[in-house]
Order: structure tokens, then sequence, then C-alpha cells
């Protein structure tokens, strides 16, 4: 607080100034000096009435700034929780070399349905494949080089991903026949809710466009792995994937209707995990610059023998999670395969680079036991979700 | 405390007996009653010692049950602390069943390898595999049905993990051929401290002794996985797994001496992980009955999802722990293959009946993969070790 305040006002109201003679005198003495006084502090008022004024404005300014950003923050969470049923998305990105080390290309595919399993076990939304070795590949479209050691390990394996997330039923549809997936008969299947047998019931199901040819004004059919086929509301292109809400009449009835959903919505609405996309990131690098979220991942784990004691870590509150994996000579190898990258220590790239497996007996942990031993160690942390979530 | 103190003592004593004319008269009135109320005192204060002293003695005589029982528990830690470099052994116990569900001989042998590795990165001391189908065979001699789908899956995936508990360079003497072993190759590698190449310096070593003539009141030649044998100190049977601890000489010499030593010595003074055993069990109920630890298993863990959410569960000290998992129906179907065992709900079998893996995405959780999840989830719930183990 100033010196001055509004009771000085009255002090020199003209009341005041009616003064008796004697005080009168004593008033011209000093008569200059007190006006002069009067009228420094008067300047002094304005001038700190016009700061105070100035502050006012810029607090409401910075409020307003920091409660939009809240509010942005909030709604971000909102649409994930919508997205997600929780308030957070979870991406694991590993190495595609990891398959090189197979012995045989049963093993091969065996190890990429490890990884699948491992993330299906831990409701992981994203599994991003980063190339250690510099090639280019970015999508499992064009030539590859088949399913031998000297195949794409990278490609290979994000195929086998996509292969094994995609409901058994629509397999045959989506998948034509390809090396990479010619002993996917080894594969353990991920049994996620979205994998559905004929006699399961559920409002929702993932399903394929049939070729079929339909009344003009009506929609297309769709193969939802149910014994009748599904009348869509909408006509799509044959051959695309689309998650149907099925109307809720009496299954008996001749013929099944519903309509093409968001594939976010079995999660929005009822809470199931609906499954995992597959990125390609071409390095390390890529896997956090291509991120698909607006922002960004903003919470990043590297995980390696050389990191802090996971036991000690505490997890911060966080939009879109990213736990990333090292390959057979840790991520250390990973990051010096990236040009691209000018850091030395990889500890540097995450906001936390972990050791989730202290004390281990083994003097090395696969990076298909990383990701089952890194999940269950950092699950108990993850943000738990509000009362006031889809359940 | 009683009413009688032994106050009480002094008013009957003879001084007071000298009373005056008066009192004596007064005395006299009720002189039968006072004397008899003081023989009674005195009995009931008699008793009331007697009772005391034989409390005392009881006290007395439970404390040093207590005490001894104490000192007996903590001496066990030490023998622990000394055997495992920490005060706990922990084992795990699973159905050699899960092998009938893999998909080929190959991935057969793979799935074997991956419950040893994952016992061999958490430290585990022993694993037990119990028989869900009521076969008998309860160790891995005789006769054998081989590797195929028709093998006897409880020997098989002992064999398999015994094999790959022995060190690369003594397999070739300690584990002739046999058809459970066919696929080994396609094993990876525990890489636990006593898996040594011949570059690596330990003092402790385990090896093989040499059927080589050695002169009278020398010691035998054993084989450690160095360039050069080592002579013991003592002569032991041809064909005996020892763990050797060599002479610190120069490895320049022409002939390494070394001495016998127990298995335990590499972990009780090097802290060195040194491997698990490997036991077979009849039944469920036998993985508990024929528990190698002379007072049994004091922390015994269930893991089902239908059990208790880990996240909740307090771990209490212990000295010998088991984690029991179950096969593809769950310890449900285990527990109804025993037909000793009278119990109907697998959680009164345990101390403790956990979920290890609260929320998951997929419905099922294979064996392979519940034990390093549950591991990783229990691990930062161990004791941990004091300072004052050996390290």
């Amino acid at each position: 607080m100033s010196g001055l305040s509004s009771e000085e006002d009255d002090h020199i109201s003209p009341k005041r100034q009616k003064l008796t003679k004697s005080e009168d005198t004593l008033a011209k003495l000093s008569h200059i000096d007190w006006k002069k006084l009067k009228q420094k502090k008067r300047e002094e008022k304005r001038k700190w009435k016009e700061q105070k004024l100035l502050r006012k404005l810029e607090r409401a300014k910075q409020q307003e700034v920091e409660e939009s950003s809240k509010k942005e923050q909030e709604e971000e969470k909102e649409r994930l929780k919508k997205v997600f049923g929780r308030s957070y998305s979870l991406s694991i990105a590993l190495p595609g070399s990891i398959l090189d080390n197979a012995q045989s290309p049963e093993l091969r595919t065996y190890l990429a349905g490890q990884i699948a399993r491992a993330a299906a076990v831990f409701n992981v939304d994203e599994i991003i494949i980063f190339d250690e070795t510099g090639s280019i590949n970015r999508s499992t479209e064009g030539e590859f080089h088949g399913v031998g050691k000297k195949g794409n390990a990278n490609v290979q394996i994000a195929r086998i991903l996509q292969y094994l997330e995609c409901p058994q039923y629509l397999r045959k549809c989506l998948f034509p026949q390809h090396k990479d997936l010619q002993y996917a008969g080894v594969l353990n299947p991920l049994d996620t809710p979205h994998h559905m047998k004929a006699s399961d019931t559920c409002e929702y199901r993932e399903g394929v466009v049939l070729d079929k040819p339909c009344k003009p004004g009506k929609g297309s059919y769709v193969n939802v792995g149910l014994l009748k086929e599904v009348q869509l509301d909408k006509q799509l292109q044959p051959g695309l994937r689309v998650t149907v809400k099925l109307n809720s009449s009496s299954p008996n009835k001749k013929l099944l209707k519903g309509q093409a959903v968001p594939p976010s919505e079995p999660s929005m609405y009822a809470g199931l995990y609906w499954g995992y996309s597959v990125r390609l990131a071409r390095s390390l690098g890529a896997v956090f610059t291509e991120c698909p979220y607006k922002d960004g991942y903003d919470l990043t784990i590297g995980t390696s023998d050389k990191g802090e004691n996971v036991d000690e870590f505490v997890m911060s509150d966080f939009s879109h999670g990213l736990v990333v994996f090292g390959g057979l000579k840790g991520l250390e190898a990973s990051l010096e395969a990236d040009e691209a990258l000018d850091v030395e220590d990889p500890s540097l790239l995450f906001h936390h680079y972990l050791n989730t497996c202290p004390k281990q007996g083994s003097g090395t942990i696969r990076t298909e036991e990383a990701i089952l031993i890194t999940m269950s160690a950092l699950r108990p942390k993850l943000p738990q979700p509000q009362k006031s979530s889809p359940s």
C-alpha cells in the first residue's frame, strides 16, 4: 500500500480552509511549501492510480490467458477420456531390428506376436516401429523383401502387428497373402474386446464394406463377423474397414441394420479397449517429430539399465505418454544410428530415463520382455481414472 | 493387585499384641474371629504368592521360547542372506501343461526357454513344475515320450530349464543327446553371472569333474570352461558338477589349482545370482508339501484375474516366498485336477490371491507373460536388503 490514502483527500477539502486568524497566520507562514506538497502528493496519487489500473488490466489479461490454456488442457483431457476412456493416451516405440535376432522365420513371426500381445495386455494405443539401420520405408505399401533373414524387419513387424490387431474374421479380406505373414499360424491371439466371435453380443463391431450391389439411396452391406450381413445407413467404398454400431433391433429380424461410427466410439461410450494403431518411423528422432498428437508427447520415458531406478520415479500428470525401448544393443545404439540427432547421451532425449528392472539377475533383458516388465512397473503409477469418466 | 499387601504383615507382629487393657478387652471380644481372619488372610497370601511365582515362571518360560524362536528366525535369515545374498528365497511354480499349448516342437522349446529367462531376470531360486493331469513322473530320469505333442510336458519343461541353467561349456558333458532337447538351438541364453566365457575372470566357476587319471593323493581335474583344466584339492567322482573356487595364483602358471566349494558360496561371498534349482511336483498340493525348506513357504501367493488388486497388497516380511501361476485355464483348473486337495476356492490355498495386472486389455494373460508381469509388480514390494548384507 502507498502512504497516500483516500482519507487525505478530506484534509485539503474547502471546509478546512476556513481557518481561524491565528491558524491563518500559521498557514501563511508555510503556505508555499504546503501548496507544493499538496500538488506533489496529488501528482503521485494520480500516477499510482494509473499504475494500479495498469496492473489490474495486466492481471486480468494474464488470468484470461491462463484460464483459456487451462480450459484447452481440460478440453484435451475430456477429448482423450472420450477417445480412450481415460485422460491420456499411451504409446510405445521399439526398433524393428529386434526381429533380425530371431533364429527362424517362425520365431521372427512369434516375436512380433509377443510385442502385439504385450501392447494389448497394457492397453497401448499406438505402437511405433523405428528404424535403426537407415532404411526409408515408412508404410507397409510397396515392394518388400519377404520374410527371411534379409527381409525388412521394420515393415514386417509393423505388418504382423496390424494383422494381429485386425479381428480374425476380417483378416482374409483385409490382408491378402504375403510372405511376411507366411507363418501367421504361430501367432497367439490378442483376445481384445474388439475381437469377437459370431456368438458374442456387443453393440459395436469391426467390419469391412462388401462389394455387393445395393439399391441407390440405400447404404452399403458390411461383414461384421456375424452370420448375417449388416446394412449401413451410408454408402461406403467396398473394402474399407469400418466400426459399426448395430441398431438395437431384435437379432431375429431378416436384416441387421447399423451405422458407421468413428473407431474411437466403442472406448468412448463403452470403455472397451479397441486395439492399437501402428506407425513406422524412419529414425529414433522421427518417433518424436512425427507424433500424431497436435502438441506432441508430453511424457516421454526412455528405458535402459543405465537409467534411474523406477521405484524412485514419480509420474506427473500427462496427456500423451510415450515409452521407448531399445533393441539388442540398447537405446545408445539407436541414437548412434540417427544422424539427425546431435545428442550423445540418450537420457537427454527423454523426460525420464528409467531402469525398470533394478537388480536384474540376467545381464540382458530382451525387448519383448522389457515391454511387459516396464509396463507392469509403470502401471500403478499411471493417472487413476476420475469417477466422472465413462465406465 | 490383590487386597493383601506386605504391610499387613506388620499389623499382626508380636509388638502389636502388647495391647492396653481396654484394647485387650476389645480384642478378646472379637478374638476368635480376628485370629481366623488372620489365618485366612495368611493362607490367601501364600496361595497368591505361589500363583505369582508360577505366573512369573510361566512368563519366563514363554519369553525363553519366544526368544529362541526369534533367534531361530534371525539365524534362518542370516543363513538365507549367506546363501542368496538376501534375507529370503524366491520360488515360482507353474504347471508343465502350458507346453501342450505350443504349436510346434520348436515353439514348445522356446516357451520353456521363456520361463527360464523370466526366472533368471527376477533372481528366482527355485522353479517348481507341477502336474495338472495326474502323471506320476517326479524326476527327469527314466523313460520319456520325447519332444512331440504327446511328450511329457512336465518332464520336458523341467529338463529344458535344467539345461538352460547349466553353463554352456558344461552342457555337452552333463546333458547327453535327448529328444526333449532336440530344438535347444532356439533357446535364448540366460546370461547369468555363472554363465561365463573363457575370457571372463571370476574367482568362482561351475565345472565338471573329468575322468582323467590323477596321481594318488592329488585331487581330480575339473573342466571349468577355461583353456586349462583346474586341479582340485580333493578327489571327486568323474562327471560330477561342482562349484570351484580358483586359487588366486597367476593365470600364466602351468597348472590352475582350485577347491570345490558349496554352490551357495558365490552368492554368499560375492553376491552373484547363481541360477535356480528345478523341482517336479506330482500335483498342486505337492508344491507345498514337498517344500525343500524345513519350515515350508511362509509367504504363498496365488495369481489370478479373480484375485485382489496387487496395488493394495502390502507384503509382509518372509523367509521363503512362493508365487504360483496357473496354466491355460487358471489355478482353478489346477486345483480341480488335484484329488487330494479338498478345497473348492483356490484363494484358500494361499496367503494371498492376487490380480497382478488389473484392467488388462486382453482377456487372457499367458503364463510366460504372467511371470514377467507379476514378478515386476511384486519386485518393489520385496524386503529391501539391510546394509549389513554382504555386497
